[in-house]
């Protein structure tokens, strides 16, 4: 075990470039008799943000499925790894303790708090002389790694959908969510808000979807808006008043990686 | 009903640029300790075309999830667009006949068959005539199209990963796949095998899949290089010595549309 | 053609008999440290429902994946079926037009509208003349079916689970759906209610979801029991006082058919 | 940590009861112009068997979909759970570390290697003393979980239709799987052959599966019923000679829990 700079990372690696575009035309499409081409040629910058947010608006999901993204999320633990791989409809490949083995620098488990730090560095220690043991006395490291904490880290190539994200912001930027994998949702989002603002527009946690979904539609909420609450409640039971201030304890967790 | 230019085509509108390259890092990052940046920094052209090759030769198929590619398929009929969505694995928009009147020019349904081809025309022309009297008589649109014949025309917007349109050509390229969706799919690998070679070399009906999963493994077999067949017979019941032949069978039905 | 008794029918042929029971074990086991064995000998029937109702309220779906139903659909239109496979978490068998012949006494177009079923009637004779023909001058089924209606009858047997129901509902129960689609679905929620009633007491269109995401939670709108809204308006834009009564109209089309 | 009788454990909990029969009846409504009604009455057992028959040796995999299987799976290590939810056309409910403390007589971590077994005894001893000590300091018990072992013990509701349980088969009962996921799967194998012999008579590793489709189709082979390979090589690169012999080295691992 060493020391070393931390490699927690959640990159954009790749996406549909002209994502906007390709799921504003679909949009469209499903409305009109021309083909794609006609479309593509006629669209302008307004019409193309008008057929995302009235789609997202009215629950019209199915277009955003067309523009698709892929992160390197590296130096998490298996207990984010495991709570992201639930999210079925999505692509992943991991990296395998099987057959890399999370040694020397390579070994660098997350630390879920910083008020124990010394109690979980011992802890860490401690298991990563039992693998090395079991290593060395010619144990597989497929089964050495029972041992390892489940702290340890690992890294994923992920792809998701537009549709698929905001169906994963939805719950991951909830307070309610744990601390680890809320942190990679919020960075996830400022990863794509950065390359397609207008299709990230509308997202965030649940409160925000729901609310959106019954308040009067010209009149939308999202996070860089603060407008009041019509829900009585949020999803898991935050009275109004008490939303956007719970949005923003949930956000905290980002600046703490920065 | 207005005889017009056929409408007819499949066009790839947008795809992961440097997909090719996504789908080799996010392999060789299950097995590597390393992270996205140094590998893309790193991997030969050569080493690229290996993970890519390995994966598909030994079913690793979930990192070709990575790789994603929209279409246009424009003018098809009814009865493809309706076996095209049975492709769960894929995300559809699809041109409303509630909404958008296949009327005038744009009324072009397709013909199957070249021989009787009076025939069809007179159903064709009877049907849009009953439609356009329910139209008159002030049926909805979304009632008259009941009568509008499974040959009608329709447009499609379509995405699907790599590793879906392994599986999707494997079942439709193959000869016993209906003709019109066969055309669909002979057309749609023909976009994708112009802007990915690599990923796509492999590429083919179910038959030569099956084949290399179960050949010996230096010496795969692909549609540009008819070897012979290990296999007793295909998936379908054609015995090795026929299943070149039947791969070109199949095939000729695209060169009808040119 | 031959006018014969409609075929249209929906019909729970097989689900999960102890479902209610299997998704309440899976959520209590998502709290608890013990196993199936204990919980299935202790929990009541008062406490089943609460695990049920607590998990739809709060949007924790995935339990309900565990319940599972079969249908027999028949008689149906392909404008229908069409519609109906583009849900995509579900697992569909349909009557091919290419091995099975509507001919005869199986040839029952679903007729959208009876203002007008005359000329519905004989747009069906001509299609279903012209169909012959095509067969008589030996044009394979495949392909003279081309020229069948869109509203011909088609069956199919579809399995979905009760979160995808809910889904399912939630879009087709509601006024905006189309007619012949919406009619499937209401009587699959009956189906579905007669045989797990605590499982599906909240389903419902979207609009009664949402209200139940954003509403004081102790105070549950059900179908049955019509409280007032609290969202401004449905997702469809119908304002809060109108909600009641759209749903009402949405489901006179069950009548219809009895 | 309190040593106690081993929790693993696979269980069939529920099941579609005429799953066979669903499958069937499913298989020949596609080529039937009859109802449901009419092909339960009359289909013979012969019948059926020949149904489920043909559609696994000719890939008809979708009818599969009807039979749905659910699991308890207690006991088993988060190694082995992290594999197992990377499945991803199933239903899973897992017991929370964050909200059910494996503690007592409930920390049961799995050993994987049994010549090692008191090596892995102190590395459990020594993370669970350092989670204890966590707890005690007042860290939530989320955060304090990051310290345990991957071998820690969890327990999973799990439901999968025939045709994932194909796949899932087809992957995980082949030698080169991980052995506790493959002990799971040759169990799970176990329980859904004691319920449905005749659906799942013709499941194994990958290499029978390849085999079948490639193999004289009057002449499958089975688990039970070693033929000669026609195949060239498993997908995993074993020799036609050496595939047996392969299989039954995987099945030990059955051996060992018993």
């Amino acid at each position: 075990m060493q020391r070393g700079v931390s490699t927690f990372r959640v990159k954009l690696v790749s996406f549909t470039g002209d994502g906007e575009k390709v799921v504003a035309i679909a949009a469209k499409m499903s409305r009109s008799r021309k083909g794609w081409e006609h479309h593509e040629k006629n669209m302008t910058k307004e019409e193309m943000e008008t057929w995302i947010k009235d789609s997202i608006l009215h629950g019209y999901w199915s277009v955003l499925e067309h523009s698709v993204y892929t992160f390197s999320i590296e130096g998490i633990s298996r207990v984010a790894s495991h709570q992201l791989v639930r999210h079925r409809i999505a692509s992943y490949t991991q990296m395998s303790h099987r057959f890399a083995k999370p040694k020397d620098e390579f070994y660098q488990p997350v630390t879920p708090s910083w008020r124990d730090e010394d109690e979980f560095r011992k802890a860490y220690e401690d298991s990563y002389r039992h693998y090395l043991d079991l290593l060395q006395s010619g144990v597989p490291e497929e089964d050495a790694r029972y041992v390892l904490p489940n702290g340890v880290n690992t890294n994923l190539v992920v792809t998701m959908n537009a549709r698929e994200l905001y169906n994963f912001f939805g719950l991951r930027l909830c307070s309610r969510a744990q601390w680890e994998i809320r942190k990679v949702a919020w960075l996830m989002l400022e990863e794509v808000r950065r390359v397609h603002p207008i299709l990230f527009r509308f997202a965030g946690p649940n409160c925000v979807i729901h609310d959106n979904f019954v308040r009067p539609e010209d009149d939308p909420v999202t996070l860089d808006q603060e407008k009041e609450f019509v829900s009585a409640r949020c999803i898991e039971g935050v009275p109004r008043q008490g939303i956007w201030k719970c949005i923003q304890n949930s956000r905290t967790v980002i600046e703490k990686v920065k």
